[in-house]
């Protein structure tokens, strides 16, 4: 065997190699022989992971600071990982997405699943936001830059560096342009036939959210000729897709006046200004406000920021799920459609569902469950991670 | 209050009056007091239910020879169930079919869902196949059929006594139509672009499976430009459907060969007979024996029969979905797709998705999970049994 230009670092004999092998993305500290030597490697740096018996079994980004000590990047520990490299896995990413979406507006990398763990690249036309949320992603930028350049159509790489996971991993949060030059204002996106406008440098998260497209698809299904109230709007996620659907009208509620300025511009560049009408307040007030003036609709959407982020929330987050769905169904007519999400982990399928039909029946209201959908496929898992799939969406008739 | 003309069944002191209350739709046989004069009540009779202090909780149909004694069927119980009942109960579930479905092809009634318990019916054009699989349907097929003529649209009602769910009612299993002329041959039935032809007097179920739509659609979109394998065809679901998306050539296997006729039949309808080809085989062997010749296909699917239909069957029919599993994942290109489906009951999400993880392992193959889905919204559940929805399909890439 050739000498490998890499440092080691071991797992403990108690450590679960079998599970590494058989796919397993990340190597937890605890996992890890942690000597002088290994605390002396520096964040980011690609190292080769043997087993306790010296085994290769693969190379992975290493960072003593994270509790993810180790991400899997490749098996292969003949193959670097350069620009081609990166190459390889975004062309493969690419392809994917070319044969679902029309347009080029999609999430490119979904991270581990996608073959570069910790990073997440969504694509608006010729530009991307990139996160790099891994160290050793972030000490291999330039190469994931000129693989992304070479792959053609992307001229502007916008590095967002505001993810919560990149202080789990102790990189800084200053946000950069690595290629090209950012955007002097919101950019228009196509999605379900709409048009939405996406602050790339500002906004939240990345400036929209791909992973509901195939949610906002169903409920544009349902909302052909439809009166629809869009509460946790955002810049018009699932009302612009309904008025795009045929909707008569589409009321979007956000405590956000900036994201509803983004959404009254994405109606106009839709052609539906006149059928979208906005309202600034918080849900949980707009919900009861709207039952007070005896407002009801065809189809209620509720996409709610998540309630129950960590275990610890679960419980409280559950009663708000439970109490977004009971305030929401009175809104709903006989006959009609209500639609609720949830992108929290720690709330799984069966306990969000449970929660938001009971929120159903305190309203005094009696439901079909028709449609149950999940964040998209340019937002692949990991099987091994399959549990963690975080973005729910039921939608029920009342 | 007024004389209601029912016989009245009484819940025990101990059953939970108040999951009914809230919209448990079964009364189990250990939860009623069951007397003489209960035992009396001629089978499918419509009697009112009252909890052990007498109020009353709603009318439902009752059945003494089966443990789900009480479907409720209004919970007014001064709301006649007659032709009215009926009809707005077929209209509600119309509208919103008619809504989703630009073809009158579809489950038009769900059963417990659709207000309707025990009761299944699938709509092909102007005819239906009717499936009273509870006892106070039976008792109340004059009245249903009365309401599903005046819907508008529908001239035959084909009843199909085939289900399993009769035996477990004390009814036959004979057919019958109902109204209008039974179809001299199959029937042409259109899906995603394809047309399948499904035989509604002689075929499996109802003679077409509308539950897959939704995936069928899915597995469309990834089959442009594709070689697809479909395995467990029955009468072309997958394989059509991908070639109605631009499949470059589709091999449907099925152990049916009256199945895989129909299949051809429908191919040559949908016009794309030069594209398909048929393999009259057991699926195991032929994913096998495909092996053994070294083909591979860009797009695999995979829909078994429930292999898992009863808790006592669930390691065995696990173990039979990894095998599948394994077996399948040897015929897909790097980069191509694979489909898995589940029908079974006692095979929840987790477990399918864990067997079906862990037979690509055993390949050699690594994966992504790009999309799971579940039966289309003309498949509704009720929040309570939601648990129960059985079909799982899951788009893995290799």
């Amino acid at each position: 065997m050739t000498q490998l230009p890499y440092s080691v670092i071991r797992l403990k004999p108690k450590a679960d190699a079998r599970k590494i092998r058989h796919g397993a993305p990340w190597v937890f500290d605890n996992e890890l022989v942690l000597d002088r030597r290994t605390k002396a490697i520096s964040k980011g740096e690609i190292v080769l992971l043997e087993d306790a018996d010296r085994a290769p079994l693969g190379l992975v980004g290493f960072n003593a600071e994270s509790r993810i000590s180790g991400r899997m990047l490749e098996r292969n520990v003949n193959v670097p990982v350069d620009v081609a490299w990166f190459k390889a896995k975004l062309s493969k990413a690419l392809e994917m997405r070319e044969r679902l979406y029309s347009e080029p507006f999609y999430r490119l990398v979904h991270a581990e699943a996608d073959g570069l763990p910790g990073v997440v690249i969504d694509r608006f036309g010729d530009t991307v936001v990139l996160q790099p949320n891994a160290a050793w992603a972030e000490m291999k930028l330039d190469a994931l830059c000129e693989a992304l350049l070479g792959l053609g159509g992307i001229t502007t790489i916008l590095k967002n560096a505001a993810g919560r996971a990149r202080g789990l991993e102790g990189l800084d949060d200053v946000s950069a342009v690595l290629a090209g030059v950012a955007p002097s204002g919101p950019v228009p996106v196509k999605m379900n036939g709409a048009t939405y406008m996406a602050d790339l440098t500002g906004g939240q998260k990345t400036g929209i959210f791909f992973d509901q497209r195939d949610n906002q698809a169903f409920a544009a299904q349902l909302s052909q000729g439809a009166d629809v109230l869009d509460v946790f709007s955002h810049v018009g996620g699932f009302g612009l897709a309904a008025l795009a659907g045929g909707a008569t009208s589409a009321l979007a509620v956000d405590g956000s006046a900036p994201a509803l300025e983004l959404a009254t511009e994405g109606a106009k560049a839709s052609g539906v200004s006149e059928r979208f009408e906005t309202r600034v307040s918080d849900a949980f007030d707009a919900l009861v406000a709207l039952a007070e003036e005896g407002r009801t609709f065809d189809v209620v959407i509720c996409d709610p920021p998540a309630f129950a982020p960590s275990k610890k929330a679960l419980d409280a987050g559950l009663r708000a799920y439970e109490r977004i769905a009971r305030l929401a169904s009175v809104l709903v007519k006989d006959g009609g459609y209500l639609g609720l999400c949830s992108c929290s982990h720690a709330a799984d399928l069966s306990k969000f569902r449970a929660a938001s039909s009971r929120g159903i029946g305190r309203a005094g209201r009696t439901s079909q469950l028709i449609h149950t959908g999940f964040a998209g496929p340019d937002h692949p898992l990991m099987p091994q991670l399959a549990e963690s799939g975080y973005l729910k969406a039921l939608f029920y008739r009342l």
